[in-house]
């Protein structure tokens, strides 16, 4: 992606916008907020995600020759507008949060502060890019946590909303804890573990089965994990399988890798009888690897029925986080500099209350115990208050304001969690690399309580206001229903 | 994507088993079918996309130098096989439904006729592309059979499952019916409509809403359609539109496309007040148009209740299909040519008996009455077989082989609707333009009775097995179960 102009990526609506703005306004520098309402999922936390390709794109963009001249035929936009679009480029500041941190609803996980009209034109692809890895992320992350401790590799290239989709929710799948891809693109792109044997096809195109395995044993002695489902698992796969395992004992060229891989009926019942029949023959160290359907519900029920699987394929339901395909982030405008070069917050308020904003030029201490190291809670408030860790710190939850917990001073740490990216048009950031990032996420999921893990009504993470942020919406809001 | 190279957006185990294949076997032809199993969301039908870009990815597909590069590190395939990649095209012959055709689970949507190396290579990103567009343009469908005759915009770009997903998706969505798209790149590569007026930051960035609104109709009173829900729908929004479009007329610059949009609260009960208000101010073909989490089934149920909405920008739910994220389209080997040129059928059983494959070089005609036009059936046949229309047909259902239904002859014509798209490596078809085959698509759904197009427990349309097919796969079945 980092070499596709993917200016145009936008809808039509930012650039008749940013001609309202060319014609009626000053291109005053504004704040604009992504946030999301939801953990997907039903999680208890999500996993940031996508701010390479957030990078790569605003570095790129601008409008081509072409861009210019597709827009001219569309008939609605002036000759000094498209003028002013073929000499643009992105002059603004960018925060954003790391990518493999967790985070929760309401947090700005990005944040412009921009002229409106270049604040206004991003919109749609940062939102396209953070909110298709985040969710993948997310997803990875809780399957993974089903699988407790085992491999999951990632498989759904094929079943991904297009090329892109496949690739970076690959990269996502990575950095939420895959151990490896089947995506051989996302391997070279992101230099990320590519996995994978063979499929029934291989089976099919050989005189029997015992021939396939044969075959394929000879060629891939090192990782030969045997497919076991295309005639008849218990009666021909696995009996197969083990006569394989056999020869090549005998042959004294076994490897450390080697297993067999089931890819339909009943997991939690083949497993088992595969892994006596293998454990009778002598092949205790054979992995039994899985596929078929599989996400964190299903991993982790197998998981309870003593399924004898530990290396787990999953495609689909993974790569589109089937049970909930959208992350839902959105991009809201929070503040206005006035011509003293002070943020004035804004609110958008809806006949849907959860729809509300949080104003002003903002960002986020998170506060951790000092003890434990875990989380106590995420703290928005204005970008230049400050706090002192040795003195009590008062949270409460901003829907429900009698709910108080106070720390004392000295028991709790905090950290800032919104970096910068880009000051005034430069990059300032440069991104780890994908296995980092996944080392890094696996950090931050140690900061998270086993309560906010858990698959099926997780403790939720409670995400407050300061003071001074609450204070200034209540104003605002009262002031608009009068 | 046409000048991406996508050769290694492909599953590893693709080309372990090329390689395989390469040290192994003959290079035998083989056949490989894509079908799927079930129609996406509840549907009775789908529709096929996705074509252009595998021709696309079939005419680029090459190892780049780099592309070797990375795959010689991994440190699993020789110098010969990577010799060979690096001079590696497409040789084989693909057939496919054009886009825009109503198809039904089992059939094979495409064919891929080639040395069995090149055949496997090709699978991952055949399935990947057709997957995404087939089950996008299928929801899109649904969206626009429920707003029964209302335009349908997308606007789902900014939750589309990354940039590709976003790009073509919205071609997908132009096939299944959408009147416009908001995504410009869309608009730019596929020439498709373009849509969109403004956000609520636009509301927000002007001293009030009235003259938020004001601005915007001195500069597009053409196309003005008008948010009125940032601060209040019906105190605030409604009017201060009711008293831009007052100005308009009295200037004498209101236009035939003018009107509101809702995007939050009680769309049935907010539509009918507005459109009361507007009716009463004299606006009485003032547009009212919806967005906020639609689906078919919200705007089947909002028309029920009378809402006065004309006009639906649907987003989420239809560029991600949310109710059912996957299309589900696999690939597997159908036959193998001996030596004599004859195609030798090949079958996949497995557990899950709905995993048995149809085998054979198979071709599909459809079965339309003669004086209606509707489809009567689909027939999956040997590509050899040819059907005398003067004739009896006798169809029966391949899971229940008593149904059985005869059609006399001159009641029915039929159509073979597999076609030749690569005939050795050479492209021989060329695809009509999106707009084209939106077209196209349009007159395909006429030829489904009305019980197929319903939203809910549809009627299925029967796809039959020639007896000769039948009865080959039969005594398949037979010889690998004895």
């Amino acid at each position: 992606m980092s070499t596709q102009n993917l200016t145009l990526l936008t809808d039509l609506y930012e650039l008749t916008m940013m001609q309202g703005y060319f014609e009626t306004q000053e291109n005053e520098t504004v704040v604009f907020d992504v946030f999301f309402r939801e953990n997907p999922n039903k999680s208890g936390y999500s996993i940031m995600a996508g701010v390479e390709q957030v990078i790569d794109y605003i570095k790129n963009l601008h409008f081509s020759y072409e861009d210019v001249d597709y827009l001219r035929g569309l008939g609605i936009f002036s000759e000094d507008f498209l003028h002013y679009l073929s000499g643009f480029h992105f002059s603004g500041s960018i925060y954003a949060i790391p990518e493999g941190t967790v985070i929760f609803p309401k947090e700005p996980l990005v944040k412009v502060i921009a002229p409106i009209m270049e604040a206004q034109l991003v919109e749609t692809a940062i939102l396209n890019i953070i909110n298709h890895q985040s969710l993948i992320a997310t997803k990875t992350s809780r399957v993974v946590f089903a699988a407790q401790g085992d491999g999951i590799m990632e498989f759904g290239l094929r079943r991904a909303q297009g090329p892109d989709a496949g690739l970076y929710g690959a990269r996502a799948a990575m950095i939420g804890g895959c151990v490896g891809t089947s995506n051989v693109l996302a391997g070279k792109l992101f230099d990320v573990p590519v996995m994978g044997t063979h499929a029934h096809s291989w089976i099919m195109s050989f005189k029997d089965e015992y021939t396939a395995f044969k075959e394929y044993a000879k060629l891939y002695p090192d990782a030969c994990t045997l497919l076991v489902d295309t005639y008849d698992t218990l009666k021909s796969g696995v009996p197969n399988a083990i006569r394989v395992f056999r020869e090549m004992r005998e042959e004294g060229i076994i490897s450390k890798h080697y297993g067999i891989r089931l890819d339909s009926g009943d997991l939690a019942y083949l497993s088992k009888q595969a892994r006596r029949m293998l454990d009778e023959a002598g092949f205790t160290d054979a992995v039994i690897a899985a596929s078929n359907d599989l996400d964190e519900m299903l991993i982790h029920d197998l998981k309870m029925q003593g399924a004898a699987i530990t290396s787990w394929g999953v495609g689909t339901n993974l790569i589109t986080s089937k049970d909930c395909p959208s992350f839902g982030g959105v991009y809201k405008l929070a503040a206005i500099q006035n011509a003293e070069g002070e943020f004035i917050p804004k609110i958008k308020i809806s006949e849907n209350t959860e729809k509300i904003t949080n104003p002003g030029n903002k960002t986020i201490y998170r506060v951790y115990d000092k003890e434990t190291g875990k989380i106590r809670a995420d703290l928005i408030c204005f970008a230049d208050e400050t706090y002192d860790t040795s003195k009590e710190l008062l949270l409460f939850d901003p829907n429900a304001t009698w709910k108080k917990t106070r720390l004392a001073g000295g028991t709790y740490t905090i950290r800032e969690i919104l970096k910068p990216i880009f000051i005034h048009g430069e990059c300032i950031y440069t991104s780890p690399s994908v296995m980092e990032i996944a080392e890094y996420c696996r950090h931050e999921k140690e900061t998270l309580w086993d309560e906010t893990k858990r698959l099926f009504y997780p403790h939720r993470v409670y995400v407050d206001l300061s003071q001074k942020l609450y204070d200034t919406k209540a104003a605002l809001l009262d002031d608009l229903s009068r």
